[in-house]
């Protein structure tokens, strides 16, 4: 539903909701393990126990046949329109590498790249120089640019040839073209404004790719960069705002954590394994409405193609699922942001499990949660989007419609 | 999906896909045959043996509760809005009559009536004249009208009364209103143009209800002409565009064919069985990305409310699948356009099955194919304009959406 429909229905209440991720969770019947599943493989005695009294569906991130990446299936996870909330890939790029934007800031992926003498891009990825390399030259550049006009420019290397910029100054806007000819044989092109708020954006962006080519002008191959994904970090209006849900985020990863800040929530700082998780949520219980944990084991053996790592993963999860019932939340959903199918070896289009647990939920007497009783379950097949309305819902956040 | 969030997404590959329409498949339980389907009572090896690997699921063609015709029902099938991209009726009338619509066509349904002395329409059906008479006349009118202004004037006659007339020459367009009063004891209305750019065809529409007048003054009781539906064939962009597909039509009817038409694809001549069809497909398999496969028999048993003729259409298609299946299409979809159930004879609003074979499928594990299987299948119950993300996707045709 449209916030402008949620939006007035909203409750104040005491109740907790636990939103708990396994990134990637769904998945394909394996035709070397029985045609079974990971989660219908994995041994789950404490999902089991809850599966019967709750309520079973499956979500589909953005559209059917629609493969999301992670930012706009965790957005719709967390109630956002994914198509109209679509983040700039320079702002998924900067919040993936642990930097924190905060509201005006512009980010955009840059990499370093091999420029002739007359300024033709010859090699695109600078020969693909090592990480390690990439990490001095970014040192480099951060010490020679720090600043353009009144902007900050901060840098964060990451792997290969590519780093991430983040501008941080006044009166920076989105809507600046790529500096990058996104082919080679072509000289770097000027970033352009399409709208005169950007004027500024485009003139910081030209300044910096200008001063790099100087900074580097004797290095080989690395002797420029190029920018693009140039994009400001969105205005989308918080939980609190939203919901009256004070958020916290447990997630170890910086993207999910980045995500996660974009739509409000308070990131608490946590160890990587679910046992760290449900310990953090524990003990911030008190201080929050909603807490989003992510676990990123699933996604990462679905994406090695890893059948056993998977199953694992998940078991690892339900072992330690007992420290979180403790707290007793009022309602508990378990579920993934997308599927990342063992035999595809990365994300895909399929629908994705869901549970909700909650003393409304109903009871689908289902014998197990996996994909296949999700299935069968009564919440359906719905957009993950439209999951929010459902467990605030059963948190007794959510007013009657009309009389 | 909307095309502005598919299109973007369209990956080129070497991928095949086959959707094989089995017209009118969907059907109700009978209660004279143990209260199965057509679709259940058929014994169907080959669909069986694809079934368990497989995905199933339903799909809706307009809307629940919304019995389609052919056109809405096939363009929702080719992922067309079939709401938006509504064909006129007078095109899809020439379409059906196996006429070829040019860009900038315009057509219109057409019949003979019966016009006292001052005018007034005394019988709008010209006393159901039999369709030897209707093809006499349209004869006549097709030799005396050939052509108005720069217009040219294709007739065609069709069954009882009716007839399709196409105009083809510069500056038409649609927006014209019916030449036809609807009711008897009213004189034929003259067309008018709902807008500027329509004030030539409405011109040349009522120069044609004059002359035909003229022409016909001394028969009986078929003396005049009604148009209605005046339609222009639709601008819609077709598989190359949208899909990068290099998409085929094996069908044998002139309306299947026409509607394939309006969707950019390459309709091929082929037989009336499944037979010739898989062996059309086959015979041109290096040519295409894409073939849509048209089997008429599943529709016209249901219009017949004839459950063995049914049963019958459904087995030959099932015995000759093999023939397909050694072209080894990378997604192979068997569905409906919409469902024709024996027991209602006529097109009704019902959900069709739908199986999708390929490597990335899934396995559903359902025994057969068949409604009640395909109502727990895995791909639930979609839009049929949502089938080719699906199938796209299947196909390894759609790229990631957002990182």
């Amino acid at each position: 539903m449209d916030d402008s429909i949620l939006g007035p229905l909203i409750l104040e209440a005491q109740s907790k909701i636990v939103l708990l991720v396994l990134d990637g969770l769904g998945d394909l019947p394996h035709p070397d393990h029985e045609w079974k599943t990971p989660l219908e493989a994995a041994r789950t005695p404490n999902l089991d126990a809850l599966a019967p009294r709750a309520a079973l569906g499956r979500i589909v991130p953005v559209g059917p046949g629609i493969t999301p990446g992670s930012g706009p299936a965790h957005l719709a996870l967390f109630g956002y329109d994914p198509i109209l909330s679509l983040v700039g890939r320079g702002v998924l790029e900067a919040l993936g590498a642990g930097l924190e934007l905060a509201h005006g800031d512009v980010a955009a992926r840059a990499n370093f790249c091999t420029v002739d003498a007359a300024g033709v891009v010859t090699d695109r990825r600078a020969g693909r120089i090592p990480s390690e390399t990439c990490a001095k030259l970014v040192e480099k550049l951060a010490r020679e640019i720090p600043q353009l006009e009144d902007v900050a420019v901060l840098l964060e290397a990451g792997k290969g040839h590519r780093f991430v910029i983040v501008l941080r100054g006044t009166g920076l806007a989105e809507g600046v073209s790529d500096a990058d000819p996104h082919h080679e044989g072509a000289p770097v092109p000027q970033a352009a404004a399409r709208a005169p708020a950007a004027a500024k954006t485009a003139r910081i962006v030209n300044a910096f790719v200008k001063r790099a080519a100087e900074v580097l002008k004797s290095e080989h191959p690395a002797n420029a960069v190029l920018m693009r994904g140039i994009s400001a970090r969105p205005k989308l209006p918080g939980y609190a705002e939203r919901f009256k849900l004070r958020a916290a985020a447990v997630a170890a990863y910086p993207m999910y954590r980045g995500v996660a800040q974009l739509a409000g929530m308070s990131v608490l700082p946590t160890g990587e394994t679910p046992d760290d998780a449900f310990a953090t949520a524990k003990s911030r219980w008190a201080d929050f409405d909603f807490f989003f944990i992510h676990v990123k084991g699933t996604d990462m053996a679905g994406e090695d193609g890893d059948f056993a790592a998977k199953v694992a993963c998940i078991e690892s999860v339900d072992r330690v699922l007992p420290k979180l019932l403790t707290s007793a939340p009022d309602v508990l959903c378990v579920t993934g942001d997308h599927s990342t199918p063992v035999p595809m070896r990365g994300h895909s289009w399929h629908p994705v499990p869901v549970m909700v647990h909650g003393a409304w939920c109903g009871a689908d007497r289902a014998p197990r949660f996996h994909e296949t009783t999700a299935r069968a379950g009564s919440l359906g097949l719905l957009a993950s989007r439209d999951l929010m309305g459902i467990l605030l819902a059963n948190a007794g956040r959510l007013d009657k419609y009309g009389a």
